[in-house]
């Protein structure tokens, strides 16, 4: 990525730190225009900056298209990623003979590995994981502490689960007979694309027949709940509490802010993207924006909004109108 | 249930799968109108369907009042339920010696049962459970990876708890003194009724004082957060991510779709059905339907969504009426 | 707390319990008008009232200003808190040489505690907890089972962190490039001030830089989700299901009920009040109470819940408006 520095070219940094409490000996970053004041009073010995930004004079800044990216790159060289414990295969972890690890990988006690296990090269699995019959974990998965994958889960290469999240536990499936409901076997299972990576806590129902899948490069905060069968592509990006339905088909490149919920049996398309809170009720067709509950266009959405908020002042408005027509009418009728 | 079959009565079926995947070995099945174009296509040996159900010519169906129900007992039929590891009791099980478990167990390793705790016949406690004092289990319940009950919680028989559920943890029992929030011992518990199944990383707080019920036959799915002293009666199904607050008595067959939520000292009728996303405020009566923001009946909900939609037309509306009616008044007045 | 006592003021109390529930051996209290009626058929031996309560003739009250608070007080005296089992450190608990543990701890089996972690006295961390590098517990805090902290998070003292409840896991921080998410190390940690108390299945980012802080005496329910770099100041309430995005700055005393979702680098004043479902999109200035979606000032935001309801008639206003208009227009022109 092209940067160019305005002032000292020399200075030698050692760390990346926010405006607020970066000193000289680290570098910082302006991408959010909201924080454009912090640029006046920051003790950061360089600041990463757009190329159109105005700055105090004096100050270091590198200037680039991308700020955000050529902080995430900066970040990567100097921090680099967590290390995890290499403590290889613990004899405190519960693995079945027959299951198959790839070298290099580090178990930690307390694990459980079930039968049909098959699992690639450095896999990283924290105490307290449980990897039931016949999951397949690909090259370098990570399974912080605590996850749970239920039985036949299949994860690609390079996917990351965060602490506590379940995945592959029965959907929602029951058939109501005689006014009680019997319960449907979930055969179906969860298949996790590579580089995907899942927040702490969340929740990703096993289908009934078939695959519930989460694609490639998608990412997942926390406490996030998917439905049995649903399946979402690539390179989505999912923010905490979000909620899908069952039998969901999710586009690539699509974002649901905070506590979106998705009804059963609909189509997102590719590059949508939803607003916190959104509720859809009806297909969302590829590159728009939604919001409210149900969902609309973003647009309609905030005007729409807006409105709502003006109801009082608009049913006014409405009273007034009643009573000059009747005035209006009277007038007329008096004249007759 | 009767089934009457159209075509070939002799077909061999070995498995389940949707009208998508299913092969020439395999019953499928029609229960929701949205997937009827996938009969022309499908390849399955046979088709579950409706009594009414138009089918492609040559197709292969059984036809019954309820093609859902019947498709839950093929399944049970063909494919049967999870088996659960068969460990007897595991030593490296942390079991307090004055705990009682019955015939039949299985318990993993990794598992706590504190002093106090009784559990019947047939129970399957799955690694990383902690069951703390005096709890009561009944028989043949099922504890998925890492569920957690806390002291004194009680299940029935048949009870199914899926992975990293806590269940009986202290609900928010403040109270504000001189500004700061003093705890209130939580010294209630939890009870679940028989044939009761939960959901992976749900909560359920513990009483205050006395129980918090949830009812016999109830389904719960994922990432639901149930208050203290909150009352659920049987059979009701409760979608991913619901929040019922504390003191609330909901009655039977309630149906709550994902992310309702319902405010604390409030009465939910028998089979009310409370759309997703909706927020009750007020008691809802029995066999009614309701949704929004707070909840009023269906119909006028989706009236009012719609009509939510159109403000911005609605408000162009008045500005006309507005302009329509200075126009009329000055045209009056000019012919005084 | 000044309390007087109407009726027999010897008898003897040896629990507290629902007005519903209690026998002539327990205390009740009320403290909320919705349950006036109980009072008329309680068996308990002794009720707290307001010193205005009007009551049935011979029960025994206690009348005080805050009958909340007396009840808390109560319950403290006679039940006390939760007793954790004392097991001192279990042997089979994975603890590393060059932690440091502070006297009077009890360390289950199962637990994880790895190199650089120093705790205070009297910390009592149950079974299956994680508690990563680095980590700074101070005196009696309180994991119950399956928690996970990450490395580097800090607790002041007297911190209690309920059942599957994770504690600085990544954020949600990426940059795209060339249309795939690139993961920026999450360097920064999470810190936790004394007397705070975490409901179960939480989950609480670490900062991408700096830290996510959650204030002195502030009290969460369940299934919470707290973004990266959120700053919540002390003494705060926050009911189930909430969710705070990332670098959003929180005040003291505010309160925040189920479900609210506050989007990004926003800032909540002082003793804000946010009710149940609120979707927050701007800050919310100190000692102000807002609700709706989004959210707006509380009184405001129920008259437009009223009026949405009451749409469908405002439009047949307009319509019926619309028609007399026209009326009198015509009846005008043909005037001419």
């Amino acid at each position: 990525m092209p940067c160019a520095v305005d002032g000292e070219g020399e200075r030698e940094i050692v760390g990346v730190a926010t405006l607020e409490e970066a000193g000289p000996g680290e570098v910082s970053f302006l991408a959010n225009a909201k924080y454009e004041k912090a640029l006046q009073t920051t003790g950061a010995g360089a600041v990463i900056v757009s190329r159109e930004q105005e700055i105090p004079s004096g100050m270091t800044v590198l200037r680039t298209a991308d700020p955000y990216a050529a902080f995430t790159m900066i970040m990567v060289h100097v921090h680099g990623f967590r290390r995890h414990p290499e403590v290889g295969i613990d004899e405190r972890a519960v693995i079945d003979r027959g299951a198959v690890i790839g070298e290099g990988a580090s178990i930690q006690h307390g694990v459980t590995i079930r039968p049909g296990v098959r699992m690639g090269r450095g896999v990283v699995v924290y105490a307290g994981c449980y990897i039931a019959e016949d999951c397949r974990l690909g090259d370098d998965c990570v399974l912080y502490p605590n996850v749970v994958l239920y039985d036949g889960t299949i994860l690609g290469d390079r996917v990351t689960i965060h602490a506590g999240s379940v995945i592959g536990e029965d959907g929602l499936g029951y058939a109501k007979v005689e006014g009680k409901w019997r319960k449907i076997p979930q055969i179906g299972i969860v298949e996790i694309g590579d580089d995907a990576e899942i927040g702490a806590n969340c929740s990703i129902d096993r289908a009934t027949l078939g695959r519930t899948v989460i694609g490639p490069g998608t990412k997942f905060s926390n406490l996030i709940a998917i439905g049995h069968g649903t399946k979402i592509g690539e390179d989505c990006m999912f923010v905490a509490q979000v909620g899908v339905a069952g039998s969901v088909t999710v586009g690539r490149h699509v974002t649901m802010a905070g506590k979106v919920g998705v009804a059963g049996h609909l189509t997102i398309g590719d590059n949508a993207q939803l607003a916190a809170m959104t509720g859809v009720m009806r297909d969302v067709p590829a590159d728009t924006r939604v919001a409210g509950q149900p969902a609309i266009p973003f647009k309609a959405a905030l005007r729409s909004f807006s409105l709502v908020e003006r109801l009082p002042e608009i049913h006014k408005q409405i009273k007034r109108l009643e009573s000059q027509v009747a005035a209006l009418k009277k007038a007329l009728e008096e004249r007759e």
